[in-house]
């Protein structure tokens, strides 16, 4: 577990526990279901619903990606609309609804205006969500038909919760749930956040309110009191160390999307007084779910913490992790623990960000491989590749150039991973 | 064959053939030989010479990555001091020479001295070149050993320019060479290239006499008189079109060399009058290089010419089509030609290139698949998968912005790639 908290995760210090871990402490003023409304080919559950019924302040951020699926579109405009309204998140797994033109905002609006009438509120309040294939015409009669059932399968316990959290799944193979308290004048306030997300998954997010789409969908609840304005300012810090710092296979999705919608139910209101220990849990809470969609990766066997430090700047410490994270060659070293710092050198090297490497040490699982432009005198393979074994360890770069550093969660390539995508339409 | 033709190859038009198409017909002034030093681990032959008795003027394009290998510090400080003379290449295949630090210049150094005492020729005019694996000490003991058995090996006939394009070869598994004859006046001017490189393979070669190195070599005789510093001048637009238009898995290497040669022996000038058909000469024996090192690219099924249009500019093509060159998720699909254009459209989507979806157009194998921001009326998912069981196929997309081009070659991610990548240390 040190890599985790090598990537800031610290779950039992703060209290934030998968659902697993213990019953309630849910966000007040939310409720949640799913049902089965035939859009995923397994029968599974596949269209899921949360619900503030008094409405919750909301902010989004989107993938920067110029393809845009038609439920980005038109909860962009809901959003903008309501100046950051929430009253129903309407999500469906199987059917992306993106590059479906014209007829799949349309299909998308008949869905909204479906949940709309189903849970009496007004149309622009609706946020909907879609993930799955992508260029498939959108089955709106499908979500529609199955809206009576939805308003009977809402509900505020932790079943509920985990049933809106495993229909959002597509080729996920767990449930991704995090959760925090936090303690203000012995009233709790609450955070819980939802996820999906296995493959396609190399997010970069833009600002709160720019356009995009999403293969990963995180939804956070939270029952604080706060204006969509400041849950605009808070998102982006929470954002950038956890989702915009983590690949599977580099392929930035059409539908990412991070959804915060916040109640007001605690009666806490977000002063500055509340504010640190607030964005501190949202953080936790939005790591452990960043980990939990890494480690779930298609095919993934290994779990790898890229920590860059010595860059001149932060960006440049992220370019370098990026290099690495979306190299072929070093991803299939990772799957056989076969510590080839060579390749890891090279994705460096061609990175785009200047260094020299004389002055670049390179250690995997703490053990040094490389350092003064050649072989560390230290280098065992035989230890390294004992360190790689092992499903989490960390690969630390120093560049020697500066100060700034990053930590970037990335995974191996896999045969299994091949399979997977070579498979997935067909 | 529709598609080599795609990607700019007319072999049959101009006279560009495989060694095998026929013998003769090579650049005069140079000799060639091959030995087995004992470096590759299989034992076949892996110590290669290019010797120009008479001397030859010289250029050289390098990986622009930034760690670079001990051979190609040589080898740009030979060129330097020469001013772009070389009377010798020495090439040796299994170990790369790479992030060796100063023991690996100055066992780099060491063959090259052994080199000019045994070809009779000063130490600059050596030009050194290794690939292989990284990080691990060069044995130059064995190729300064190998040196007289060398000077035995050398001749002018294709057998000996064959052994010489084999010893190169690392996980290739086929020899890569081609052949340009044009005739000026009556006078054959003549062109010889050699290339290797199966993986690691996404040169972006800088400007000559930039720094860096090679897991892609490619070797380019000619017995035309020209002055270096012209062949520096004719180099880049051979080298954008062919190999700097090539993917096979977005690792560009620390040690891509493309050399350039030319004997003088032909007695013809490279002169204003002859320029134009020289350089198309050149750039046919490159493209056709570059898509025979794709066409054998590690665990290669497909090879894809992706051909953009309708870009802003030529630097926005080729972004598009770098994105959809490295995507995991298109080169899975490619593999099990699954026609999933969406991952296609979403891939352009997060290259950084500006466009609307609406006004893409995306054809595979002719077929067109989507149009006017959505599915195409004509999709046929049989026949575009029928289409994509085929080795070679285009895949074209129009962006709608503008008047600029790009043609591109890469190919399939199989669970072979992964095979070949999880072993090669072990």
């Amino acid at each position: 577990m040190d890599n985790e908290r090598g990537f800031g995760f610290a779950s039992e210090a703060v209290g934030v526990e998968t659902m697993a871990a213990g019953g309630g402490a849910l966000p007040r003023g939310f409720f949640w279901g799913a049902v089965k409304a035939g859009i995923k080919a397994s029968g599974n559950p596949d269209l899921a619903v949360a619900l503030a019924p008094q409405g919750a302040t909301a902010a989004a951020m989107f993938t920067s990606n110029q393809v845009v699926a038609a439920p980005v579109t038109v909860g962009r405009r809901h959003l903008a609309a309501t100046g950051g309204r929430v009253m129903a998140v309407l999500v469906n797994a199987g059917n992306a609804n993106c590059a479906t033109g014209e007829a799949g905002i349309e299909a998308c609006q008949q869905t909204c205006v479906a949940a709309a009438e189903t849970f009496q509120c007004i149309f622009d309040e609706v946020f909907p969500s879609s993930t799955g294939i992508i260029g498939v015409p959108f089955p709106a009669e499908k979500v529609i038909r199955a809206m009576p059932a939805m308003q009977d399968a809402l509900g505020q316990t932790p079943d509920h919760a985990e049933a809106f959290a495993r229909a959002i799944m597509t080729t996920d193979t767990r449930m991704k749930v995090a959760r925090a308290v936090i303690d203000i004048d012995g009233t709790e306030v609450r955070i819980f956040g939802a996820a999906k997300g296995a493959g396609m998954i190399h997010p970069q997010l833009g600002a709160p309110t720019m356009p995009a789409h999403a293969t990963m969908l995180v939804y956070l609840f939270t029952d604080v009191y706060a204006e969509a304005s400041q849950l605009r300012e808070i998102m982006p810090a929470a954002i950038e160390g956890s989702f915009n710092s983590i690949s599977i296979d580099g392929d930035t999705s059409t539908n990412d999307t991070v959804l915060l919608l916040a109640s007001g139910a605690s009666g806490v209101r977000l002063t500055d007084r509340v504010s640190e220990a607030f964005d501190n849990a949202l953080k936790l809470v939005c790591e452990s779910l960043a980990h939990q969609i890494v480690d779930d990766g298609e095919g993934v066997g290994h779990v790898v913490t890229l920590h860059i430090t010595g860059a001149a700047t932060t960006a440049d410490a992220k370019r370098v992790a990026r290099a690495i994270a979306h190299s072929p060659l070093c991803k299939t070293a990772w799957s056989s623990a076969d510590p080839n710092w060579g390749r890891l050198l090279a994705a460096a090297g061609y990175s785009g960000v200047a260094f020299k490497p004389e002055r670049v040490t390179i250690s995997i699982g703490g053990l040094q491989v490389f350092a003064l432009g050649t072989r560390s005198p230290s280098f065992d393979k035989e230890a390294a590749h004992k360190a790689m074994t092992a499903r989490k360890y960390t690969i630390a770069i120093d560049l020697g150039e500066g100060e700034a550093e990053c930590r970037f969660l990335t995974c191996d390539l896999t045969e299994e991973y091949v399979r997977i995508n070579a498979d997935y339409s067909t």
